[in-house]
Formats: C-alpha cells, structure tokens, sequence
C-alpha cells in the first residue's frame, strides 16, 4: 500500500487538507493517508519531513494560502525553499499545493480555487504514485491546477 | 516531560523571552522550559540548534522584532531560512515568532503586538506537544497569532 | 555506456522532453537515456536527484517552461537552487533549461526557442560527457543557447 | 582557555580585525584569539568555517564592510547566507560584524561606526562565552551596535 | 605542490580561463593548474566541486560574465549561492571572478576588466595559498580588483 502525507495550516482560510483528503480517496479508496495541521506555511517543512520518516509516507502534499503582503511574499518563498530542501533530502515528491489570497477576486473565488487546485493536485499525486507513465504522456500540455489549463502550443 | 526551548535577542524592544516563559508556565506548569538569549535574530538559528542539541528541547520558540528598514528586512529573511534549516536538520518544530517594528503604529501598539503574538504562539507550542488533533480540527480557520484572525471562507 | 536523464514539466506548453529525447539520440545513438516528467518546475529537483540515484544517469537535463507572471520569477528562482543544491550534493552536471515565457513575442516564437535552446543543451550534454576539451576550446566564445551567440570580444 | 576567531577583509576600508583584538584583548587578556584576512565578504563564510574546524575557535567574529551598490547588497545577503550556513553546520555562534558604506554621512563617520561596532559585537562575544546569563539580563532591551541603542518600550 | 582549479564558461565574451593559467604561472611557475569550461555561471559550482574531488585542487578560480537583463541578475544571484555551499562544504577557498557585462561602457572596457579582475584574484590566490600572512597586511586597504582601489580611511 502507498501513503500519501496531508500537511495544512491553521492559518488557511479554508480547510485544504480535508479537500485533499477527500480527493485522494475518491481516486483511490485503498490509498494510506496521514495527516497534519502546522500554525503557517513556514512550519510545513519540518511537518512534511516528520511525515516521510515517522509516517512512511510516498509522496506528501503541502497545503496553504500565503496571505497578499509583501512579508507574506517573502513568507511563501521561505516555506517553499524549505520544502524543497526536505524533497531533496528525502528524495521523495512533495507537491506544494498554496493558493495566494490575491489570486481571486473575492472570498467565493478563493474557495472555489482552493478546492479546484488541491483537487488537480491530488490527481498529479495519484498519477505520479501509481501511472508515472501517464505524466510522461501529458508533458508539455501546458497544464494548470486550479485556473484553466493553458494547453499546448502546436509546432508548425 | 517535554521541553520547549525560547531563544530571544537584545535587539527586541521588548521581553519576549520572558513573555513567553509566563505563558507557556500558564498553560502547562510542568512544561519543562529552557532560555537563552543572543544579540540579534540572526544569532538565532545556532541557539536554537544548540537547544535541541544542548537542552533537549522538544520545540523551540524563537523570538525577534525586525526593524523598518530595508537592511532589517533582508536581515530578517535571512533569519527565516536560518531557522527553517535547524527546523527540517532536527526535524523538531520551531516556532518563529517575529513582531516587524513597522507592523504597528506606535511603541503602545508594538508592546501589545509583541505580547499578544507571542502569547498566542506559546498556545500553538503547547497544542502542538500535547494536542496535535486539536491542531487538526483549528485547519483552515484563518488563524491569526497578535492581530485579529481573518476567519474561515464558509463554501457554499 | 553514458546516460543522459530528462525531466520536463505538465506544464510546459512544448514537449521539450521529447526534443530533448531526438536531438541526444541524433547526437549519439548509443546513449542510454532516461525520462520522467513532473507537474511543474519546482517538483524537478527531486525528480533529477532521482535520476542520479535509481537510474545511473551522469548528466541530467532539467526542462521547464517559467510563466510571466512575478510569482512565476519566483518560482523559477527557487527551481534554479534546488536544482543547483542536487547538483553539488550529486557532484553531477545539471543542464538547467529554462524557457521563459516572455522571452519570445509569440506562441511561434516561443515554440522555435524552446526546440533550438533545448537541441543547444543537448550539444552541450553531449561535448561535456564525450568531448570535454571541446568545452575548453570553447571558453569566452560568447555562446548563447537558443538566441543568437553574442560572441568574443576581440582582445586589441 | 576559550579562543576568539576573528575574520577580516582587504575590501574593508578599516581595519576592523585589528580593532576586535584590541577590544577582546582589553576585555579578556587571556581569551586566545586567531586571525586571518580573505579578500571579501563572500570569502568568509569558508575562512570561518576553518576557524572552526582547524583553530578550535569557540565563536568567530566575521567582518566586513559591503559598498553601497545594489550588487554590494546582494553580495552582502550571499555572504550572511554563507556565515548562517556555517554556525548552523558547527553549531557555534558567528558574530556578523557588518557595516555598510552607506550607514555613514561621510568616511569619518564610517570610520567611527566602524570600530564602535566592532567594539560592541566584542563584548556580545565576551558575554555569549564567559557570561551568557548577563545575555539574557539585556533581552528586549533594545540594544543596538554602532548608533544608539534603541531602548526597551516600557509595557503600561 | 599546491594545485589550482580554474574553470570557466563559454557564455563569457572573454576568455578568462586563459588569462587566469596566464597570471598563475607567472605568479608561480612550479604551481599545478587544471581546467574545466562549462556552458554558463549556473554550471560553475558543479565543475567547482569535481576540481576539488577529482583534481585535488587547494583552491578554486571561478570565471564568469553574467549578462545585463535582469534574469541574469538572478542568475548570478543563484550562482553565488552555489558556489558559496561548495566552499563551505569543501571547506576550501573559491575566488568567484564575475564580471558583470554592465560594469563596463564599452567592449574594449569589458575586455581590459576581465582581464585586470582575473589577474588581481590570481594574486589573491597566490597570497591565500602561499603567503596569507601578506593578506593580514593588507587588511582593511580598501582593494578592488579591476577598478582602483578606494584606500583605507585613516582614522583621526
């Protein structure tokens, strides 16, 4: 059996790890899951690598929604340094699900977003677990999680 | 019995450290509770290595307040990633818990700012010790440590 | 036998992977050559770590396609150095073959550039597995991948 | 005996190595202290680590001082990167002496600031070694080296 | 015998490797000296490291010319870093010898500068290998290699 990890924050204003939870087990009822929840995005490095070595996990998913300030910026770029620090370690994929609060125009797009794109990720961690051949097939389709997907450009 | 480490500077304007202390006393008298203090934050990544090292803390608090000015920002950036190093090479939490002196409009608003943050994340420390589900159930509440928290996106 | 690794994203809007793929074989025929491909720029680190570890290669090619948009700067900055920490942690080269988006005026453009920087990379996988001192006769020669080399400065 | 590393540059436009022996010998004339001069800040990391490592040095003073340039600053953010990396890797405090030409109205006041800040960040690295609970006697209270301290706000 | 890495790229407009050999030799006629060339500044850490491993180099010249545009910035920005974990973890010296392509006016200015800062850094070599009590001579002079050198301040 594979084990995905779910790591989410208390900060998110939405609650993305019981979306991806629900994603996971809609594409695979057998799939392991384990899950945990951190204050902000910052604390998730050090979750998702706690989640490899104590959980097993396969592959873990990263959730949250960095906030629209500058410092917040900078915040999302520090969790993400770090979590690729972990995937590097661990050598084991790690997908970074954050939804930026100034990507949607109000409240009912973010949530809509939030959902959408964990929901797409979950699907990438599916495939990356159990067809890794069928990502090959998608490269270079100009795929999107959340917003539509900006497809291939045709050679001439 | 578990440790939590609180590591603070001389740079602060304000006793966070001790702040700290009080508040983690209060929720959990038995709480084992180790303290140093360096100059600025970016002495703040060795000391907490050291804590988990020297001090077997289970969880280490590190407490700063960054100033206005470009220089402070950059500065405080490289704290961040400083920490989130000794975070993912110990694998054990820590919680950053820096108050920019440009968050509030006034030394009174700052005092407050600084305790109240601080206050709130000694709470996080203490759930995420002894409580981690308490952790699951607070996911996507848009939790806020100091300011007033942003509140969970009801899906429709 | 020598083995060339290629990454390439879901999310390029041209299958460089597959470029990457016939310009190596064109070059020499008996190349061993490995390919995965990942969701987005920031999963390639792991993804190339994994090619240096389970399957032998000596040089990984590493191919995205970064959007336009400042947080897509971002996340190409932080690709860059998890690509560059599995570089020095491998001691094995990493081609790094980045598109970006704004980089061509149009969809046409952008495809031309993504095949020749690609083809360009695979000629320099090449000449630093087979040829090395070929590289060396090429110092300061002001190549460019993709657009037109800007050549030496003729020493007076 | 504790030793002092004290690490200095040719770029700088004082002598600041010099200065942090006087001011360690006044402070604690048994301290041993070792030295060595790199030509920029970017060479320091490395040349403290060796401190470390082939000297025994119980705490090292890096300094330098960055120009005023936007290339200075970034090369000042790689060499704090650098000097964290290291402390975090010995697990021993690196004090960060840094002062940038552009902090100064004119060469005699960077001159000043120069050696007051280095006399300042000599007695943190006497406290941190002989007396690190006076460290924690000066927490919040605003402390800065160089210009005046900033001062403790006073919680209503 | 003491040996000498240099490794540069033919992205530079000059070829800086030559003139590096050039500057050693003279400097040292019995010094040992390898070279490598790679494509571009983002490669140099990776062939760094070999030169330490593979060729048992005390020290490491990296030849660069990073471009004008503002992605190249981040470029160098990116190689700097990696450069800076190679030292680190080598615990060995790497004088990066970057030119950037808009310190100069012109072609002819570009050229003489690559050529003055390459030459300068091979004294600097020298000296670190050979002679670094020299270096603690020169401490805080003020030197630059390529442009004049701004002088020491002479304290009142």
């Amino acid at each position: 059996m594979r084990t995905v990890g779910v790591v989410d924050t208390t900060f998110s204003r939405v609650n993305m790890g019981q979306i991806a939870i629900e994603a996971l087990r809609a594409l695979e009822p057998k799939l392991g899951i384990e899950r945990t929840t951190v204050p902000g995005i910052k604390d998730l490095p050090v979750a998702v690598r706690r989640m490899f070595r104590e959980k097993s996990s396969d592959l873990v998913m990263a959730l949250g929604m960095p906030g629209k300030a500058e410092v917040d910026k900078v915040c999302a770029h520090e969790a993400s340094q770090g979590l690729m620090q972990v995937g590097i370690l661990e050598m084991r994929p790690i997908l970074e699900v954050f939804v930026h609060m100034d990507e949607a125009k109000d409240d009912k797009e973010l949530a809509w977003l939030a959902r959408r794109r964990t929901e797409e990720h979950a699907e990438n961690a599916y495939l990356m677990l159990f067809h890794p051949e069928k990502m090959v097939e998608r490269a270079g389709q100009g795929l999107r999680q959340g917003f539509p997907d900006a497809g291939p450009i045709a050679e001439p």
